[in-house]
């Protein structure tokens, strides 16, 4: 399990790294709601999302003879540009496995990060198969995008700071998806929480994580019909327990009230916010009277989003 | 002409019903345009736009007899809004006249605010003709939403504020539309920089401004074809003078460089901007050589843009 001091380390050890990140308020949600909500801004990250945190903790953990030889990892979305710039600030090599049929904009901002891209036919085994090659051949180390201790521990450095600067917070909630981020936050949520529950927000097209609470194993989805498309991956084993142990609930919620949160988040606080992050937001909408009148963190996990593909 | 004591009274004036607006950089967009850019993002500004400084001026300025009687503006942007929210925080009745084809969106907003809708045929003369009616009969005061002294003075705390947090900035840049933003901001940059010269962002499309430089008198469109729906006015006698002893220059740029610097903004900032301010950053990447190496505060003047229909 997650140490108090591995959180506290990590923080240490990336804040160089990384922007501190705000907290926006907005008087309009908060009537909306009828709850307090503070709204941390990882939107405003490096590379736009949290993932640069997991990232760097795994990188910078290497031994040296690690760091020498590189990293690997598979990602089509934020973790590929996050291990890109995190190779680029630490000075280690990486290679990144991405779909073939990964949309040109990711491809170019990894690029942009001096990343270099292996491509693979778009299954997920394909992904799995082409980074062992890697592995193998090249002795590089493969980070998991969520299914890692020290991405997990990097990823609870956004809620250890949320609690830092807000520390009466009630709930914390974050988008579900591969479970790195919840679990980290959980895990910052108990150690630095006062009383803190931390509550998960999840599509109902790709509720994996709700049926993996209910049944006790880790469930996968059949299909993943979801705008969101930063939460259609399913949890690990690393991650896992530490969802058990420090996940009060998840709240499930339809899409469209996923696009009508995104929304009015992009129109109250004047943010650029991807599809997943509106999803906690979402949940909080649909159950305002289970969250009536608490403070509420809510980690808005990333801002890069197609924007000339908008839902709306 | 604006004095130093004017902006400061001002600034402790207006504070208690404002925010302090943050500061963001962008190393990319410093990249990319060879400077360091201070984006001063009023679209986070009560109402989502620098306006409430103005309208809280004027409004905290009157006499008690005319807080009485209310106030009336025209407008069918950010003003309406300003003048509907300053009342509702000061308790001062207001009208606002708004041409009867105005956004719904827009009205939505200023009713809100509980502000009170008078509505006119769309016409330029309609509007000043209902707004005069309006003060004989009911003897309200008429405040104007950008050739009015104690506004200008109130837009001008933007400046002045960015000033305070960054005081070496060589350049100082304003989208041009009424005048009032900078007419203010120019006798901030004056009284309050270092050597730091007030530069106008115009679109070729409305460029009165430009072209009242060029020939010393107060110049009109025939047309407004474009995106930058805040700039389509005209400057007024009192801020004319203001912005002739004040403003270096105005750099004029093409309806498709507002649009590509809007995307920009969003991409690289994430945050909500309106089509109107991404203008003096369009301005900046124009003049790259003009403007190598400086450091250059952009005042990103509002962010209440229709979402449903961007231009991207």
């Amino acid at each position: 399990m997650i140490s108090r001091q591995d959180l506290l380390d990590c923080t240490k050890r990336i804040s160089p790294y990384i922007h501190r990140t705000p907290i926006l308020t907005s008087r309009t949600l908060n009537e909306m709601t009828g709850a307090n909500l503070y709204f941390k801004c990882e939107n405003f990250q490096k590379m736009g999302a949290f993932k640069i945190r997991g990232a760097l903790n795994s990188m910078m953990l290497l031994s040296d003879e690690q760091k020498e030889r590189g990293v690997v990892t598979h990602s089509s979305g934020n973790f590929a540009q996050a291990i890109a710039l995190a190779g680029q600030q630490l000075g280690i090599k990486n290679k990144i496995v991405m779909p073939s049929n990964a949309p040109q904009v990711k491809k170019d901002a990894v690029l942009g990060y001096g990343g270099e891209i292996i491509e693979c036919e778009p299954t997920n085994s394909a992904r799995q198969e082409t980074a062992n090659d890697i592995v193998q051949n090249e002795v590089m180390t493969f980070i998991h995008p969520s299914n890692d201790y020290d991405v997990i521990v990097g990823q609870g450095t956004a809620g250890l700071e949320l609690l830092e600067d807000k520390n009466d917070l009630e709930f914390l909630l974050c988008p579900v998806g591969g479970g790195g981020l919840i679990a980290g936050c959980s895990a910052a949520a108990h150690h630095f929480g006062n009383k803190c529950r931390t509550i998960g927000g999840e599509p109902f097209e790709v509720d994996d994580a709700y049926r993996s609470l209910q049944t006790g194993k880790i469930e996968f989805n059949e299909t993943s019909n979801t705008i969101a498309d930063g939460l259609k991956t399913h949890l690990g084993d690393i991650n896992f327990p530490i969802i058990q142990k420090y996940v009060d609930r998840i709240i499930r919620v339809e899409e469209i009230k996923i696009v009508a949160a995104m929304k009015l988040i992009w129109e109250r606080l004047k943010i650029i916010i991807e599809p997943s992050c509106a999803v906690p937001f979402a949940a909080v909408l649909k159950e305002k009277e289970f969250f009536h009148g608490t403070k509420i963190g809510i980690v808005l996990s990333g801002g890069n989003v197609d924007i000339d593909r908008l839902p709306f």
